[in-house]
Formats: structure tokens, sequence, C-alpha cells
């Protein structure tokens, strides 16, 4: 046993969600002190307190009253969308609850005898009736908490962003510390949620399994389902929203029309600042919970049948929700340094401020990790590996989370080099434009590939430093390792979007243009720190699925998933092609709303009398009602590729050919993802690169407006569906196939492959 | 034993070898006569010959003369860029030798002694250093061979272009004709060829290897090897070669000047037509050519080791040969159906002529795998699989050969389905083009990704069943029933880059508006016949490289590939990444040598007054000259990725890193060499479906020069590198990696791995 008590244990836990809780709230409460005290909730009061804080710089009463119109625009539109999905996703959720009970509860046809441990041998486990219901349970919590996470997400974003630009006329500091602490209320308030829901289903669980932990845990990964399930959805209907928006209004507004981004004469602009909340925040948000919870029920799965499970060791048992723990403790002393200890004062500080975030974070939490794996680890024990137990020390175990968290940070590192146009490869993309957006696309896409080459070697590196130190168990935790700063990861990642709307009400609101510089230096460190939030959800989720696929495997009672065999082979290139199928289904329907979005935004210019004028009011609803529409019918298909494909593979294939698709749709998945985003980041950036014009050479590919300028719009148009739906949905649907496969292993590996044996 | 006795076997093999030899020159010879009788090989007496025969529709005089002199300069220029390349290659060929015969011969330490046998127990087999010296010649051989194919195809094609452009004036049907026959002599040369050195390789080695069929085998497997990596360096500096002088030209002429297509005044035009024949031909011919030697290899490998090979069944040892041969004979018939049987009338009789030509080839073919299996083959006997013997009887194997046969008629009707404008997903990105160049791009994408999914289902299938039937000699037979047809396949697709060089003749020389119209119509239709014969090398890589994988892993002794090693699946991983690295290096490389040639071009027209006006020539000689330095640079990178890949990775890593690695980089790169194929061909047909305006949608889309046409040209731009660079490497990179490893398996399974071995 380790030092830490079972006790202690029980109550740390809780204790860490509590802090990082309270911690949230906080920020909240100091982002709402600064702009608008107490105008949050407090129904349609708060127009008038916004404009009662007179401070300085405030160009005029109308143009506040104006921010606040705006904001309440973008608001009841993400939320009235994300009502409008949640109903449709409620019909999902009542379906697949049923398919769930159903499928597991037919293992044993719905006896409701107890039967006999299947790893702890000798020993009486719940019947498998019990584990349909609970893992039902467990998913539709899974569910709920990741719909939770994705609203108040949504709802801080669409809350901090018209403070953040209130608080640009104060300056550049300013408005940055609004948008990141607001970004840290989502990052505190998403790791504390996830957490504690997990920290007491499993205890009330327990109240029913007693020392069946066998069952216990098996049901507890029906909470990454849950989660998963509804990333999917978030992030697909988010992506296509938004980016349907996004690019329907710049090919109107910038290209055809040649006025500003964000000009409130557009009459796309509104759905596309709504698009960021629900895409970029809530999708985002619902992403990484679903990582996070299916990490940890990955390390609790295998955990459970190996020596911590065997031999009831508590703590032990729990340590992959005490990384988590510590994990919260560390950022919240992290975040410290971007609020509190240093003051951000000029424009060239943000971009190293976030990045010495990533850092800072990285080092103290593996002092954490040390100190958490000396004190809750017994110095030696066994762990499962596929039909045998390997002998593990616990100091083993240190090396897999850590690997897996500097993993992440050379893939955030990485990726901010090949993002930001601080570096050549994103600079040489920009200079491309000079021969036209043909040459610029050339490269774009070069580079995205390029991008991809570090990030794998890392991850492999890591997957066989931790397999071979912990089997299953170390990937598990490695991805847990990777996750473990969370909090500080969606901290930067959501400040993102919350400078871009901010940059948007600014210019909707006609503030002054030194308003719009500043929120568009956010905005452009934004764009790099949502490439590197995109690059660790995708090497998370690399980690995560290939720990779900050993738990999986392990569960359904496979020793070898031998390439050799053409059950598997077909299999993997089958899986291989997965992601290209799920990606030609999401940019097709960008794509297809985009072009409604154009036709109605070219029919209200030529239809509306003095739009462009800017003396008549563009209808801002029937934008909003197209992005919504579409995103919602066109979430299906890809959906159901996602949840259907493992269920039709196990069923008809069986379990070693649906190991072979799992296993082929994350070497591809990731190497697409990957590309995907860094190709689409660089474009905005090469973009924004020639409208700074900061250097002599972007000065001269520029101004806006000039040859090489309108190659760059058109990489950044084409990089939108890439970066912001395709490539981030591609993490849901490796990571999702494999829990639910995990989850549907015990039926499968009873019922399925019935198309073999009927050959 | 099967009915067909050992001496006939010895007979009809270099029989049919022969007969296609005479059938490519018969059709040779009638291109010849049609237009210039004796004209080639007469040095430069040619051009009085050429004007010698007056026809109908002939313009003047001086028209004929320029078609000869430009002709002429292409000729030039293809033959002394290959001869160029050829010297940089033999440096590379001598020093691969070396490197082959000393790892190989290391294997047992230089010994000069006689081993006993692997497999034929109990037997004697040759030394190690034999089967090095041997396969280091098998190894020239095959590289010799493959230099011969794509410059004998690349000599017919230059010879062939000016013909049809000629023929044209005499209809449309007579140039088709010229054109296709011209195909089909590469197509029969390359085919009758390979059998013929393979067959006669075989035969001498016999004379040393005597009764040791292993040794004798093993090394002919070095015959792929040589085929391959000239394959690799054709393709891609080939490939190189042509879109660098094509986007050049087009970025420049069509996008800025705002000239045709192949006007003689734009400087890049004799370059961009010379990279026609060393790309798509040369470069084709070389890929097929080692897809077809390589399966071969891999069957023979595979049934040396089998009962074929212990109990010297000669005839069916000769099995893979015998295919090919009667896939001669069946092609020579399929061809008078194009040439003789039926005469095309009309445009609108060439795409569907073309496509009849498959079905045929595939009906007879079936027809003659079915005569040939049963005559060849003892009715039951054993398979190697992976360590144990598999029972099969010859019907299974009919089933094999069939199945990847019929595999390959589907790839190719799907490939013609996503990239002919006959249909609605090439209608529905050139729609797209509305909006600009970005819709065009996202749609052009996403249909790449979609149109992956059918061939990947048809490979699974017929990977499935002749797995399953066979083991891995399936999977070899399988392949080389898709490559049964290369023949007509190669004719079809030479058909296309040479009816492209004949318009551009036509354009240049002056030739009056219906010429060129004639000659675009057969050039539409070889847009989409290059696109299936892409498909159809793809298709058939992914068999081979399977095949050979699998006869690698037999070679090196590996029992399972477990996806859950931490050795296989980093490989695996790794692997996957692989084609998006050489992807990124080889558009890259286009990009920026296409960057040069726009700046070459646009200082042409900006300095030589007189240029734009047609007073003046341009300096064709400098694009010339900038397409072959970028090319012969810029293919070493790539080139060494994929040669040293194996190398590395089996040394350091060991044998099962490298299967991971090989499985990995054939799963991924299926499908992103399918998709950028496809994509390219979308694009240019959606641009030359506005262009030739034939419906209301295609009219109101265009007429050149719209906005709409504007964006299609993009779109074409970017997809030229796609699918004439990247795309078809691709396929090269998975076979060429898989047929390293296998030729230098018994070094790495020996002296392999030492990082492992050294942690």
């Amino acid at each position: 046993m380790g030092l830490l008590s079972e006790g202690l244990t029980q109550l740390l836990i809780p204790l860490a969600a509590l802090v990082g809780l309270a911690f949230a709230l906080l920020q909240w409460f100091l982002v709402s002190r600064v702009k608008v005290s107490g105008s949050y909730g407090e129904g349609n009061g708060y127009k008038d307190k916004l404009i009662g804080e007179a401070e300085e710089g405030v160009d005029s009463l109308e143009v506040t009253i104006k921010v606040a119109e705006i904001q309440n625009a973008i608001s009841i539109g993400a939320t009235s969308f994300l009502f409008t999905q949640y109903r449709y996703l409620s019909i999902f959720v009542g379906v697949f609850s049923a398919i769930i009970f159903l499928f597991l509860g037919s293992v044993k046809g719905f006896s409701t005898k107890s039967e006999p441990c299947t790893y702890n041998t000798g020993n009486t486990c719940k019947p498998a009736l019990a584990n349909a219901l609970f893992t039902t349970i467990a998913f539709l919590l899974g569910a709920l908490t990741s719909v939770l996470s994705g609203f108040f997400g949504m709802k801080i974003a669409t809350y901090a962003n018209a403070r953040t630009t209130l608080e640009a006329r104060r300056g550049v500091g300013k408005a940055f510390i609004t948008a990141f602490r607001s970004g840290a209320v989502m990052g505190f308030l998403l790791a504390a949620n996830g957490l504690l829901v997990l920290y007491i289903t499993i205890n009330l669980f327990k109240l029913y399994y007693g020392d069946d932990w066998e069952g216990l845990y098996e049901s507890i990964t029906g909470y990454g389902l849950g989660g998963s399930s509804m990333a999917l959805f978030g992030r697909v209907g988010g992506g296509i929203y938004t980016k349907a928006a996004d690019v329907g209004a710049d090919l109107v507004g910038k290209v055809e029309r040649n006025i500003p981004e964000d000009d409130p004469r557009n009459p796309a602009v509104i759905a596309d600042n709504v698009g960021d909340n629900v895409g970029d925040i809530a999708g985002m948000g619902s992403d990484l919970f679903g990582s996070y919870a299916e990490s940890s029920c990955a390390a609790l799965f295998v955990a459970s049948i190996s020596s911590f499970g065997i031999s009831h060791d508590y703590t032990a048992m729990s340590y992959p929700l005490i990384i988590s723990s510590m994990g919260i403790v560390v950022c919240l002393i992290t975040t410290l340094f971007a609020t509190d200890l240093f003051e951000i004062k000029k424009v060239s500080e943000i971009e190293p401020s976030l990045k010495r975030q990533l850092l800072i974070s990285t080092v103290l939490m593996t002092a954490g990790i040390a100190a958490v794996t000396f004190v809750a680890l017994p110095s030696e024990f066994t762990l499962f590996s596929f039909g045998t137990n390997k002998a593990v020390k616990n100091w083993y175990l240190f090396f897999c989370v850590a690997i897996g968290l500097w993993a992440g940070l050379v893939i955030g590192y990485t990726t901010e080099y090949y993002t930001s146009n601080a570096y050549s490869p994103v600079q040489d993309v920009a200079d491309s434009c000079r021969t036209g957006a043909a040459t610029n696309v050339i490269f774009g896409l070069a580079l995205g590939y390029k991008s991809v080459i570090i990030p794998v070697f890392a991850i492999a590196f890591a997957i066989y430093v931790s397999f071979s130190l912990a089997a299953m168990y170390g990937i598990a935790v490695a991805a847990l390792g990777m996750l473990s700063t969370i909090s500080t990861g969606l901290a930067i990642d959501a400040y993102g979007p919350i400078s871009d709307n901010a940059g948007g009400i600014a210019e909707m609101a006609g503030m002054s243009h030194e308003i719009r510089e500043r929120t568009d230096a956010l905005d452009a460190a934004g764009n790099t720190t949502a490439a590197i939030g995109k690059g660790f959800a995708i090497g998370s989720a690399a980690l995560v699925s290939l720990a779900l696929f050993g738990a999986y495997v392990s569960r359904a009672g496979i020793e070898t998933v031998d390439v050799l065999t053409p059950k598997v082979f077909i299999g993997l290139l089958v899986g291989a092609m997965l992601p290209y199928w799920f990606s030609a289904m999401t940019m097709k329907s960008v794509g297809s709303a985009a072009l409604k979005m154009v036709e109605e935004v070219r029919r209200q210019f030529n239809t509306i009398p003095g739009l462009m004028e800017g003396t008549a009011k563009p209808d801002y609803a029937t934008c909003v009602k197209i992005s919504t529409d579409a995103s919602l019918k066109e979430m299906i298909p890809p959906g159901a590729l996602v949840m259907l494909t493992p269920l039709i593979a196990g069923t008809f294939f069986g379990v070693e050919t649906l190991a072979g698709i799992l296993a082929g749709s994350l070497v591809s998945g990731v190497q697409i993802a990957i590309s995907a985003s860094n190709t689409g980041g660089a474009w905005d950036n090469a973009k924004k690169y020639i409208e700074a014009g900061a250097s002599e050479h972007a000065k001269s590919l520029g101004p806006k407006g000039s040859d090489p300028h309108k190659a760059a719009v058109i990489g950044d148009t084409i990089g939108d569906p890439l970066k912001d739906t395709s490539g981030p949905s591609l993490n849901i649907l490796i990571k999702l196939m494999a829990v639910e496969s995990l989850v549907f292993a015990p039926f499968f590996a009873a019922h399925g492959g019935v198309l073999f044996k009927w050959l």
C-alpha cells in the first residue's frame, strides 16, 4: 500500500475539485467586477449596469449601449442554438441508452443471477444486467456533464466577450486579463466538474457494487461514452454552424463587397460570432471533457482488473483521479502567473505570456506527479497486460505520466512553430501568395503535411516508453498526464474565441480603430493558441484512444491483434479510410451550408435598400436560421457513421475486425487531424501576417485588398472547415469509436461476428 | 501435377512475350505508316517526309513544318532530360548495388559455404553470399528494364503526338486510333519486355542454383526492387518536372496574361509538353512495370517456399508468369475492338470506347484465368502461410486472381464516376465555382475524400477473399490479376498524355480552332482515363505491397505482427505518417519550382519585346532548364526518405517495428493517394466542363475568363501536384518500402534491431 490512506484520498479528491470550482467562481467574480458588477443573471437589467461605470477612453454612451445590444444578440443566438441542439440530442441519448441497456443486458440473456468474476477469480460479481443498467446511468451522467461543460463555457464566453471589448479601451493588458480570466473560468469549471461528478458517481455505484470492482469500473466506462458522444455532436454541429457562417460572411463581405470582417452591415455577422461560441467554445469544452473522462475511465478499468482492483487498494485505484486533483492545484498556481504575478504591457508580450503558461504548468506538474506517485502508489504492484500480469514499480508510473505531459508540450510548441506567423513556415506560405491562391494552397497543404512529423514522433515515443513500462495502464496515465493541465490548456484555448468575439463586437459597435487593433492583436495570438489547443486535443486523443483500445481488447478477451490475419487487416484498411469518409461529409456540409449563406447574404445586399450605405439594418435572424438548420441536419450523417461503425463491425464482423478498425482509424486519423488543423491555422495567420504588415516582407505583400492579400483570404476560407470542423472532429471520431467498442465489448465478445460465423 | 508439362510451359511463356512484342511492333508500324512512313530513326530527314503526304484539311505546308519542329523540340527535350536523370540514377544504382551486396553478404559473414535450406528441410542451399550476388544482379536487371520501359514509352509518345495532331485533320476517329495505337505500343512493349526479361533471368539463374529454388526466387526479388526504385525517381522527378512547368505556365499564361493554354508565346510551353512525356508517360510506365515485377516476385517467392517449390513443380511454380502470358493474349484481342472492330465517328463515342476496353479485357481475362488455372496447377497443393502450410485447391486460385481483376474494374469505374464531368460529383464541384475558388477547393477536397470509400471496400473485399482462400499467395496472385490486363490499362492511360501533347502541338502550330476542339475532346477523355489508370496503379500497389509485406514477414521469420506490442504500434503510427511527410516534400518541391518558373516566365514577358504580340520567340530552353534542375535536385530528399526508412527502421528498430511501418504506410498511403488523384482529376475536368459549355448548366458558369472559370483554373492548378506528383508517387512509396524490406529481410533478421537490443 502507498503512504496515502483511503480516508485521506476520499477527502482530498473532492476537496481539489471544490477548490477548482471556487477558483473558477472567483475568476468569474473578478471578470464581472471589473466590468459591470452583478450584471449577469439579473435578467434584462444589465444594459443599464453595463454603462453605469464610466471609464477612461469611453467613446460615447451610444457605443456602450450598442456593445450591450450586440452581446445580448450573440448570447441569445448561442443559447437558443444550444437548446435546439440539446433537444435533438436528447432523442439520441434516449435511443442510445436503450441500445446500451439492451445490448449489454443481452450478454447473459437478461439474467439477474450473480456470476463468477472474470479476473478476480474465485469471487462472485454482479449480474451482467446490473452492469447494463449502471453503464446506462453512467452514460447519461457523462452526457449531462459534457453538455453542462459546453453550455457553461458558452455562457462565460458570451458574458466575457463584450467585457473584453470594453476593457480594450483601457489597454491591451486589461483586455488580455479579462479574456484570459474568462478562459480560466471555463477551464477550472470543466476540470473540477468532471472530476467531481466522476468521483461522486463511483462512490454512489459502490453502494451497490460493494467489493465487485470489476463490475463497478466496467460500468463507469459509460461515463466516457456519454461525454464523448455529446462532444461529437457538439464539435460537428458547432463546427458546421460556425464555418458556414464564417465562410458565407467572408465570401460576400470581404471578397465581393470589400467591407471589413465583422462589419455590422454583413447579414451573417451575428451568426459568425454566435458560431465562435457554439463551435470553438462549447465544442472544444465538450471535446476535452470527453478526453478527460475517457482517459480516466480507461485507466480505472485497466487498474480494476490489475492488482489494485484485485487487492482492493482504493488509493492506488484512484491514482488517475489523484493526478487530476493535483492538476487542478498546479493550474491554479500557473494561472496566477498570467493574471497576477506579471502584467502584459505590450502587444508583443501576449504570445510569450501564453507560451509561458504551458511551460510553467508542465514544470510544476512534473513535480506534482512525482509527489502524487510516491504517496499514492505502493512501491511494487502488477498490472494486467493482455492476459498476463506485468510487475511494475511506482516510479515507472511517474515516467509514464510525465512523458505524456512533456509530449504534450512538444506538440504544443511544434504546433506554435507551424502556425504562428513569427516563424518561417507561415511566412513562406504568405510569400507564396505573390503568385496567387493556387500556390498559397499548395504551400499550405504541404505545411500541414509536414507539421505532423514531430508530433507523431513525440506520440510514438510516449507510447513506446509508457507501454514498455506499464503496458496499457501506462498509456492511459500518459494520456492523463497530457490532460492533467487541462485547466490551463482550456484557459489558453478559450481565450482565443473570446478575443475574436471581442474584436467582432468592437467592429460592429463602431468603436475606434485603435480598439480594434488591440483586439486584433489578442486574436492573432488566439489563432496560435487555438492551434496549440487542437494539437493537445489530438495528441491526447491519440493516447486516450490507444488506452481505450487496449482496454477494449482486454475486455473482449482478444490475445493478439495480428495484422497478418485477413480479418484484422481489412479492419485496419477500412479503419484508415473512415477519417476520410467523415471529413468528406463534414467538409461538404460546410461547403453546402456556406453556399446557402452566400446566396442569402447576396440576396439581402441586393434587395434591402440602404444596407450597403449603413442606413438599413440587415436581417441577421435569417442567417442564424440557415446556420442552425444546416448544422442540425448535417451533423446526423457523420454522427451516424461514427456511432454505427463499431456497432455494425462488432456485431457482423466480430471483435478482431473491430480491433483492426480502431487501430486503422487511430493511426490515419491522427495525421489528417493534425495536418488539417495546422494547415488551417497557418492560412489564417498568413493572412493576418499580410494584414498586420509588421515587417518589410509583410508590407511588400500587402496591404489589405492587394492581390497577394486576396489570395491569402482564399486560403483562409479553405482552411476554415479544415481547422474548425473536420480536423478537430476527427479527435472525437477516434476516441468515440474506441470507447463505444469498450462499452459494447462484452456484447461483441458474446454475440458478435455473426457474418463470419455464418460463412 | 497440372496438365501442362514443363516443356510446354518453357515454350509458351517466351512465345507469349514474343507475340506481345510483335504486336507492339505492328502497332508502331501502323502508326508510322498512317502518317510518315519510315520517318522514325532516320535522323533529321523526317521533316521532309512528314509533309510529304498531302491530306484533306491540310492548312498549309508551313503549319506542317511547324508541327514537325515542335515535335522535334519536345522529343529532344524529353530525351535529354531522361538521359540527365539516368546519369544521376546510375550513381544511385551503383551505390545501392553495393549496399545490397554488402548487407546481404554479411548475413552469414561472407561465408562461401553452402547452408542447410530453411524451408525445404533436409536439403542443402547455396551460400548467403551467392544470394547477395544474384540479388544484386537481379536488382540491376530490374532497374535496367524499368528504365527501358519508361524510355521507350516516352519515345513512342513523342513520336505519336504530332501524328495524332495531323490525323486530327482527317477527323476525330482517325486521331483517336493513332493515339490509342501508340498507347498500345507502350502497353505491349512493357508487358512483354517485363515478362521476357524475368523469364530469361530465372532460367539463367537456374543454371547456377539448380535445385535450390529457395535461393533462386529469393534472389529474383531483387528484380522487383530494381524496377520499383527506378520507378520512384521516375515518378517523383518526372512529376516535379511536369507540374513545375504546368503550374508555372498556367499561372502567368492563363491567369495573368489571359493567353490560351499551350500558346506558343508562353516560354514554359515546351517544358510543359516535355513534362507530359517524362512524367505521365515515362513515370507511369516505370511505375506499372514496378508493380508487375513486384507482384510476380512476391508470388514466386511465396510459391518457392510452398509445395510448388519444395516438390519442384516447374509449371505450377510459373503460374504467375503464365497468368501474365495469358494477359498479353487477352489484351491483344481487346485492342482489336478499339482499333479495328469498331470505329469512332463522334466525340461522344470516345469515352465509352475506352471504358469498353476495360470491360472486354476483364471479361475475356476471367475466362483466360480459368483456363490457365486448370491446366497449370495440380488440383490440390499446400501453400506456406506464416509458419504453417495451408491446403489449397486449384479453383481457389482462380477466385483469387479473378477477384483481383474485378476489383480493378470496380476501382476503375468508381474513379471514372468521380472524375468524369459526365456525372454529378464533378458537376457539383464546377457549380461551387460560382462562389469562388475557396468553395471549389473545399468541394474538390471533399470529393477526393469521398472517392476512397468504394475502392477501399473493393480492395478490402479482394484481400479478405484471396487471403482466406490462399493466404499471402492469394494476395500476390490477386495483385497479378489486377495487373494481368496491364497492356490494355497502359494503352488507355498513355493515350491521355499523347492527346494532351497533340492538342498542345495543334495550338503551338497555329492550326485551326476545329482541330484544337478535336484534340480537346480526346484530351478530356484522357483526363478521365488517366485517373482510372492511377486508380489501377494504387489499387494494384495496395495488393502488391500487402503481398510483399507477407513475403517479408515470412522471410524475416516473424510469426505475428501484433498491434498490441509497442514496437509494432509505434511502427504503425509512424508508417501512417510517412505518406504525409513524403507528400509535404513533393508538393513543396512543385510549389517552389513553380515559383521559379513563374518568375522566369514573367521576366521573359517583361523583357523580350514583341513576345506578347507574337513577333518575337520566347526562350524555351531556360524554362526547360528550370524544370530539369528542380526535378533532379528535388527528387533526392523524397527518394532518400523512401529508400532509407526501411534500412534505418530494420537495422535500428528491428523487423517488427518495420512490419508495423509497412502496414501503417500501406493503409494510410492508399487513402491519400486515391483522394489526391481524384481530387486533382475532378478539378481538371470541372474546368474543362465549364470551358466546353456543353450543357445549359455548364454555359451558365462559363465562358472562359468568367469568374467561375477563373476559380476553376485555380482548383485545376492546385490539383496538378496532387494528381501528378504526390498522389501517384505514393503508390511507389508503399510498394518500394515493402520490396526493399523483403530484399533486406535476411539481414534485418540476422543483425537488425540494434537499438532495442542495446536498451
